[in-house]
């Protein structure tokens, strides 16, 4: 597979590698980041260091660094600034400088929490990313969102900002269990509604496939994902305009995250909350209802919820309407006109969205 | 005093206004800003409240957007992150939105805490400066750096992001009393030491106008200062190269000032750390002792200290070591190579610094 070159503000500004293990992570950094840093900081968390912090620390050493290793909790309930404070205190009593490196393994949580350290310890570092989730590799390595939640608000905290380099190892993705697998799929196909049929058609015709963790089959799908976001944040980095587009499901999806205090996985939630999208665009005349059964049963197929129990139509409604993606207190809704093509609108009322809502509620 | 423009990256990026009061505040705004915002928030401190908030909400209630206010206690004790938290629940309190505007009606403290708050908020809001003292005049209103200290870290954490306006009233500096206007007068000193011996040479000349604070004397201050930083982040902005000439006399005056406990001035210590980098100055062959004694009568002249009781000069030595514009553990010291041109040296031994602490310990 290719490496893909990823730009900012027209730039060229880092790459990312698809490969089946770390066997070239050395001679990629060398290549790619040629800087020799004082310290190298490797952040992970308590699931993926059992698995892999030994391989990329030895890795590190290699490049004369003095390699450190800072680990969390596993989980979104780490994803704070109590978490970053212990991080800065680690740098600080290691000593780091601006000539240091934050090296984020692991999944999202690791990546969004490193990212901010190293936007903000000592007003800037350089990291870069090794992401072992397919959440992370198709949605966290392109567009520069860093950031932690706050008081129980996702991403409240945060800046945006690039990493060096994006190295993926896909064969980490053999020790991802099928909720966290699904997860990622739910962003996947999220990718491919909004701006690909084609691609969604191939989702659709592979899953045996990508389901089975092919490595060809993976590598297409992280790829396809990756290219489709550097796509829109190369237009719109700073999310003024379509890069909105990427939330398709996710305004309805982070308020039912939230109101299932985290138990609920993200790619989970933006599953269901595409389902309600799907709803409110066929609301405008857009996608019929055989084009939202078909998108149904492909979630299915990849594992992922089409509907919930326990929660109320009204307490997802207002959780939403807390979300941070609102412009002048209206919520702003990303639609499908077609399959393979997103829109905005902003004058839903309540009726229209606990309609939509209800169609996720057991 | 004509206004100044401030680029950043090779772009014009936000101007500064110096003003004899708030009159024109909303006209430069609604110009310059051009933007309407569903939420204002005014951040403040416990002293700078009292004299100009009411006026300064009036002003921005006139535009339409509601407004706040966050005021906490002032110093720089407050500068950390537990303000930065109570600031970002205040927001999401008040449901400030990326379409909210944060003003930062201060001096150093004030302007640093809220930019990083600007910075970091929703990963990033806009935010304008009113500085009210002399120092965050000169030395805050250019170049984008903003943060808080941490663990008694000085600007520890925090991030380059810009404001959208500088509006300076300069009838604020009437309210400022000797000690905190001496402090400015450090930082002003610097500039002119750095890169343009003819504003030194302008200091020495004008001391009474300056100090009995004629407008015409502090727009011309103001302003040099603003263009001699604009200039030095222009060409650095992300303090690579010559924009650490800008720390003259501020490695061992950041020592001076933790030690202190911080019940010495920012502009106190870096007086004092000029002091000492004269002297190394002076050890490389450059600056002669009557250039030395001359500056320090013009730092005595502007009510600055040029020495210091109750300190021992291991302990500074060792703290700058931990202040964190190390490069490979060796203390980047500027020295200067004359009045009005600044350099930068790597090399000093210890016997060299503690030789340099001493000139200035009484």
């Amino acid at each position: 597979m290719k490496d893909l070159n990823i730009n900012y503000e027209g730039k060229p500004c880092y790459k990312i590698c698809f490969r089946p293990d770390f066997n070239d992570l050395l001679s990629v950094f060398n290549t790619e980041v040629n800087r020799k840093y004082d310290n190298i900081c490797i952040v992970s968390d308590s699931n993926v260091a059992k698995l892999y912090l030994a391989e990329v620390t030895s890795i590190f050493e290699k490049t004369g660094s003095k390699v450190s290793s800072f680990c969390f909790e596993a989980g979104e309930a780490s994803k704070n600034l109590d978490t970053v404070n212990q991080l800065y205190e680690h740098l600080i009593l290691e000593r780091y400088t601006r000539n240091s490196l934050l090296v984020a393994l692991g999944g999202g949580v690791v990546g969004d929490l490193t990212g901010f350290a190293a936007a903000t310890f000592l007003r800037g570092i350089d990291f870069i990313q090794i992401p072992t989730t397919l959440l992370s590799q198709v949605d966290s390595s392109v567009g520069g969102k860093t950031g932690v939640d706050f008081k129980g608000y996702k991403n409240m905290v945060g800046a945006f900002y690039m990493p060096r380099l994006v190295y993926m190892n896909l064969g980490t993705l053999n020790s991802l269990d099928n909720y966290n697998f699904a997860c990622g799929m739910g962003e996947v196909i999220k990718s491919a509604l909004i701006a690909d049929d084609k691609f969604y058609q191939w989702i659709k015709d592979n899953k045996d496939a990508v389901n089975g963790k092919d490595y060809d089959a993976l590598a297409h799908t992280v790829s396809e994902c990756c290219k489709i976001k550097g796509h829109v944040v190369e237009i719109d980095p700073k999310e003024k305009g379509i890069r909105a587009y990427l939330n398709f499901g996710h305004t309805l999806g982070h308020a039912i995250e939230k109101l299932s205090d985290f138990k609920l996985g993200h790619g989970q939630c933006v599953s269901l909350g595409m389902v309600c999208a799907l709803h409110l665009s066929n609301k405008l005349g857009f996608i019929n209802e055989s084009e939202i059964l078909d998108v149904i049963n492909v979630l299915k197929e990849y594992n992922l919820p089409v509907s919930v129990s326990g929660l109320k139509n009204t307490d997802i409604l207002s959780a939403s309407k807390s979300d941070k993606k609102m412009t002048d207190s209206k919520i702003k809704f990303i639609i499908l006109k077609n399959i393979g093509e997103a829109d905005s609108y902003l004058e839903f009322s309540d009726e229209d969205l606990l309609f939509a809502i209800d169609k996720v509620l057991e």
